[in-house]
């Protein structure tokens, strides 16, 4: 895939919070993270890594125009890869649960020690992953006049994604205000990323009206206590650069491979 | 969903090697496992607690005609559906990863216990579930003389669903005879269920001819190793009974859950 990849023309690099992260992550060390300072997926490995403060040293790459350096380690050629000890690692959720494995010593431990509560946060990350994105991406990448496409169906697809997250709310400790109480956990990290950027539906789709019903109460709160986590500030960058990314899912013309399985009905890749 | 659900009608219990290993755990026990005898979700967690040797109930249910007591434990009414301590887990990779973790003395270990080697793992886990499968349903769904479907297009499914498999082998130990090398663990177990189904294709679809290439000769070497596996045998009815489901799909017209997102060109639910 060359650089006439037509999703290639992004800007090149973080910015704001995000820029500063990155410099802090120049120098050379064992644990390498290859990222793309937009995406989502590489968010959840980064928020791993600054919560629990392992030294990593940050690579900058354009997943649309991949560089061999990325896909001799990854084949899938997506970010985020890792290189640990000179070996690849990919896939962000098998990364996340990976470092937690890898450096025990460093806290916060983000996988409780109950087994049972180990398995509940893991339920439900896989519903983010499995059910979440690709609702969130059916309703970004809805088209109202396309073929075959009307105001119903735009009404159709997001209310799919609210009442995802409306089930997903409801499997939160009610007090919170972690999804497994007092604690962040990795369910938290796994969707923080698609939390912190439902502001698309707002500037490009009219808004979601999530209501308000009382699970809206309990969404809110949580998302407040992750949206000023400071590994999710730092991990973020000035939203004027999502903006033309994001733009390209709204109008249904980005080329990416998770654009294109939401295409074809399909989940992330 | 009642009992006019189209898919219902299927033999009510395990048979073969299965029935005598469903009669070995009739006994009331914390650990209850409502299962239905014919899916490979299930056999997944079957076979990791015949592997471990853990103590447990099995509950047969018909998750299409799903009774209270199911539905109650898992909203989503899908079998495996784990009670542990009167607490429900669902999700068949997420309740392996339990046991591993809840029976941390019953051997052998089904996650070795590299860091590294475990995520790689994951890795290849996660890639059953997300390509493998659907790439499987989607070919023996396939129905040939549908409304814009061709020869072509059905070699097209089923040379998927070999590069899947294909790349899956690739990523094996070199030695094996298991995934990871000389132990089983996890990864062996995911995938199991359906490539001791593969038959389903020479049954029902003039066979998948994986042809001669080098990796033919890993894949069957490996596939050797688990049929034998007396956790698989064991967690086998005899094929007969499987037939008339497998037939539904191979017509495509099972109303499973799996059956409708395969259609919709969806994952697995
Ligand atoms: N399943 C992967 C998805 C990663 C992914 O889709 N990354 C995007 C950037 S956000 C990418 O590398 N896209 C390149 C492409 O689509 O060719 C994960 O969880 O890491
Ligand atoms: N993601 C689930 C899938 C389980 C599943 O689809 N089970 C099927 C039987 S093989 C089921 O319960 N189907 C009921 C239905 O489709 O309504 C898992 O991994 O446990």
């Amino acid at each position: 895939m060359g650089s006439n990849h037509p999703d290639a023309q992004l800007y090149p690099h973080a910015s704001g919070a995000a820029l500063q992260m990155v410099k802090d992550h120049e120098a050379e060390q064992s644990l390498k993270l290859y990222s793309g300072w937009f995406c989502p997926f590489v968010q959840r490995v980064l928020i791993v890594l600054l919560e629990k403060n392992i030294p990593f040293k940050y690579i900058e790459v354009n997943p649309y125009h991949k560089p061999q350096s990325l896909l001799s380690l990854n084949p899938r050629g997506l970010v985020p890869t890792l290189q640990y000890a000179n070996k690849p690692l990919y896939e962000s959720t098998v990364i996340c649960e990976f470092l937690e494995e890898a450096y025990p010593d460093s806290t916060p431990h983000l996988l409780p020690k109950d087994p049972y509560q180990r398995a509940y946060g893991r339920i439900w990350s896989d519903f983010v992953t499995s059910r979440i994105i690709p609702a969130f991406h059916r309703a970004l990448q809805y088209q109202l006049h396309a073929d075959g496409n009307s105001e119903a169906g735009f009404k159709e697809v997001k209310s799919e994604l609210i009442s995802k997250l409306r089930e997903f709310t409801e499997a939160m400790d009610p007090e919170g205000p972690f999804f497994l109480g007092k604690e962040i956990s990795m369910v938290d990290l796994i969707i923080a990323p698609w939390a912190v950027r439902l502001w698309v539906f707002d500037h490009f789709k009219g808004g979601l009206e999530l209501g308000d019903e009382k699970w809206v109460e309990r969404w809110g709160r949580w998302l407040k206590g992750i949206e000023k986590r400071e590994s999710v500030v730092k991990s973020t960058s000035e939203r004027e650069h999502y903006l033309p990314i994001y733009k390209r899912y709204a109008d249904d013309v980005a080329q990416s491979e998770l654009a294109k399985a939401t295409r074809q009905g399909r989940g992330v890749p």
